[in-house]
């Protein structure tokens, strides 16, 4: 009786060391899964009122206003997006996608990201951090999830990014899936 | 007897496992905890031999020695501050806090922070590098704590910062409460 | 006999858990390792064809085609850089290295590094994120693994630097140890 009783405890500890290690089974199963959509509206010189994000850096001979030649390699953009649960820009906004992203190819369209989102709804409190590189003319990238705090405190995973709309040199959508491996 | 042996080596596992993975318990606990003030004076055009910081991006039409209007928004900041024990600038300083913050919203006081702490001191020899969103106006907010080397090898956690002093648009000091989670 | 058996299952359990978990054990032998070059040519106003990497954000009074004085304090470059298995600038690259170094010190050579390892070979597919402090001076330094995708989605480690040759302000090449610690 004693013997089973001891297999029965060790089952037990067994079950929960692998719940609350999500990564044991690591069959890459995400642990909590958000998507969220991004806009991006870059200053262009006239659209002061409504740009969220600004050119800071350019290469030698470029300026801060239209985005470099050979495929904006060298620029850097800030930016402050909104975030929302939809594709809409006028949806209410659940945070802002705060940081910036680097034109770092000469043949091609890439960017290398380090951002944050800062969510603040009834449903979200806390950041999320992001950093990686984007291939944009790829359909579907990879980026990392390096940290959280708040609701995402020391979390860590993948988020797979989509160019949801491009309009131009002046807008775009993203859409992240923010997939948590590693759920405190 | 047996039963009874198994049940103690079981218990000693399971003891050992819990203080092995400081996440297991996850009560967020720190492992290891550090209190750390760092110093920022900003390059002003006349501050050259005191200066640890210089804005080395702006937006369009705004200057390099200025922090630019609309809350900085685009300005980049290259630093190396000392980082102190205490909140005393000329105290001796146990390491560097070394990278760059970049004031990326237009309505408020925000930056995005992507730094090092280069600790080097008889306590302390190693690295700890921290990304995330810092809305200076909150009092306390916190960031990641995303990898670290030597006394901090593979350490994860979480940075409390709160602004402990601010002098006009030339000296910060931030109280930097760095807490580690995952401590190798 | 069912003691023993329990005995037995709890030693695989056991060796089940510290095979899992790459980390438990922590004696710094890392799950996976890799060792890889890359090659930065810095734009200088006449390499327009060969450079892979641009000054774009420089200290007040510098420009963005030769490296400030200072130590180079305050530039950033953005690089997309080969990656080579051998020292070799014209070996077939393996992929590239994407992101920005930061001169950040006055008094000597240092940089902070946020950038990406894209592999795309027949043997590695994914990425791999760093950041970290560059005391470049140093002959060999760590920086951060703090994430990955494909290949090396989840992972975690350091990377040793050391710099390989350093040609002018124009070319060098750096040696990467990537040692991964938490390997999914």
């Amino acid at each position: 009786m004693r013997t089973a009783g001891c297999v029965i405890l060790f089952f037990f500890m067994f079950l929960s060391v692998s719940s609350a290690y999500p990564g044991w089974m690591r069959q890459y199963k995400p642990c909590k899964q958000l998507v969220l959509y991004f806009h991006d509206i870059i200053y262009n010189g006239q659209n002061a009122a409504n740009a969220t994000a600004a050119i800071v850096a350019a290469p030698e001979g470029a300026n801060l206003t239209i985005l470099a030649g050979q495929f904006h390699f060298g620029n850097i953009a800030v930016f402050d997006d909104p975030i929302t649960l939809d594709n809409n820009l006028h949806s209410p906004p659940v945070g802002r996608a705060q940081g910036m992203y680097i034109y770092d190819t000469k043949d091609t369209f890439t960017s290398w990201l380090g951002f944050t989102f800062v969510l603040n709804s009834t449903k979200h409190q806390g950041t999320i951090n992001f950093i990686g590189a984007d291939p944009i003319m790829v359909k579907s990238r990879d980026i990392s999830v390096v940290g959280g705090t708040g609701d995402f405190f020391m979390h860590r995973g993948i988020a797979t990014i989509m160019t949801d709309a491009f309009e131009g040199d002046v807008y775009f959508r993203l859409r992240v899936d923010v997939k948590f491996y590693e759920c405190w």
